[in-house]
């Protein structure tokens, strides 16, 4: 599916110029407020309990959406850890200005380190993988770091054409998978959350596994750390994890109950086109262009 | 100025290739690291005091650059109620996740409304400049919000042309004019930082004032607020601000020491290069391209 660029010309001032024959004037295309309050059920989708992940701090949950249609065996890793109880207890170790928060086991390479049970220690690297086959709602802007972007499995998304291969990118609020400097080094124990400017320059060097559907604010509020790369350099300043669950295995009346906007849709369609050009009031100049970053996929509580 | 192409190619696998003659290999080029290491004190410039605010908070100092060549109506209001001691126990009323911060009067348009003295309370909007008599280093990659982009004394910059307008870019750490619907009633009483990925969309809709040269995490680990655009609902919520005061009313031995490093040197053209393909081991796939905001424009304390 590629996004219609008819909408964004409206915008550059060529309807209603007196160069045109006098017509019946096209109605204003809608604002994203607009675009929201007129979507009807289908165009939101639940996310699957197995593919979505509660991560509880003090403040609050944070909860995680998986993508096991782009990292497969890294998101099958995780459910393992998660399922053992891998990750209660451990901490968030890393908070970096402007760029990403990170969590693990603090032990991880010594002695004391958490016991991986039947999880895998390491995996390969799951970076790109086919675009054949993949639902892609192409951005009809320019990109600098691909030759395509847009919107696949309700994830931010490249592509380096239509039969080559696709990958996520790096936006505010994607998940990430730590590794060393060996490509096949991940495993999923260790998880970093974007809070910061877009670090696409990440794209295509390290397994991207997910995103944050809810709960952001516990990320990015996080103290940061004062020690290189902006770790916690004192244990005490690490925030505990209480415990990472999948919905899956927490009781119906405990989820979260969220719904997240279909990429692949009419309607998402409009919402991009609101993004392109914003017509709300306060707009004088619409951009007539939008950043892959800069296009929110919304999510909401489910709507009964 | 324009940023050699060159160094990009080397990451394509241009050079090392069979199809070349043999010849005395070429240096790697250096890693941002690299590049801060080798810079001497020409690199480097001191913020005129005049155009240096400090924003004092409760957790500490936040130092704001000001951009008098691209809004200097709005610099010398901000200066004037700086000195009037306008912004002395105000607030931070407004913390949005992933989009800005923002002070000023929360008694704004009632009678309880602070004194704005000589200050005006209101200006024509500072948006475009000729980019005529503006140095302008500009960024050789592809940008889908402006034609060019690049840096200008020493901020993030676009341009339509080399001989058309130039305007302020919205990048993480920006600091803008606050306004309502019109384009001219913004006078500096209130400002905003980007505390997100950067709002591209707001470029030529609203005055940018400066950025944020130190002590972002003040303003980007505040609690978000829980109204609409992330208002504070409660008074108490709010962020006292302490006091604001120019550099250049401050003792020196009070002084924030800071050096910004040049942006119209061969030194920063490096920099730029660094960013634009990561040769640090970690990187397997340097990205041949670096968008405006992921270049940062470095700060340090300043050396003796």
């Amino acid at each position: 599916m590629s996004m219609s660029l008819k909408c964004g010309l409206f915008a550059l001032g060529l309807l209603g110029s007196s160069l045109l024959p006098a017509a019946t004037p096209e109605p204003r295309p809608p604002t994203m407020a607009e675009v929201l309050a007129a979507s009807t059920a289908e165009d939101w989708r639940r996310p699957d309990p197995l593919s979505t992940l509660y991560l509880e701090l003090a403040s609050g949950r944070v909860v995680i959406e998986l993508a096991p249609a782009f990292a497969p065996r890294h998101v099958a890793n995780l459910r393992l850890l998660t399922r053992q109880q891998y990750f209660d207890g451990l901490a968030i170790v890393r908070s970096q200005e402007n760029y990403v928060v990170q969590w693990g086991d603090p032990a991880a390479g010594t002695p004391e380190a958490r016991d991986f049970g039947k999880a895998a220690r390491s995996l390969p690297a799951e970076i790109l993988r086919p675009a054949k086959g993949l639902s892609f709602a192409q951005l009809p802007d320019v990109d600098g770091y691909a030759r395509q972007v847009g919107f696949a499995e309700g994830f931010w998304a490249a592509r380096s054409a239509a039969d080559g291969e696709a990958w996520m990118a790096h936006c505010y609020s994607t998940v990430g998978v730590g590794r060393d400097m060996d490509l096949d080094s991940g495993s999923g124990a260790e998880l970093y959350v974007v809070i910061g400017h877009a670090p696409r320059h990440l794209d295509r060097n390290i397994t991207v596994i997910g995103r944050v559907l809810w709960g952001m604010e516990h990320l990015s509020t996080l103290p940061r750390g004062s020690g290189a790369l902006g770790f916690y350099e004192q244990a005490e300043q690490r925030v505990p994890i209480r415990r990472v669950r999948l919905a899956a295995d927490v009781p119906t009346a405990e989820r979260s109950a969220l719904e997240v906007m279909r990429t692949d849709t009419a309607r998402f369609e409009q919402l991009v086109e609101a993004r392109r050009n914003r017509r709300d009031e306060w707009y004088k100049v619409p951009a007539g262009h939008v950043e892959l970053c800069n296009v929110p996929i919304p999510v909401r509580p489910a709507q009964p």
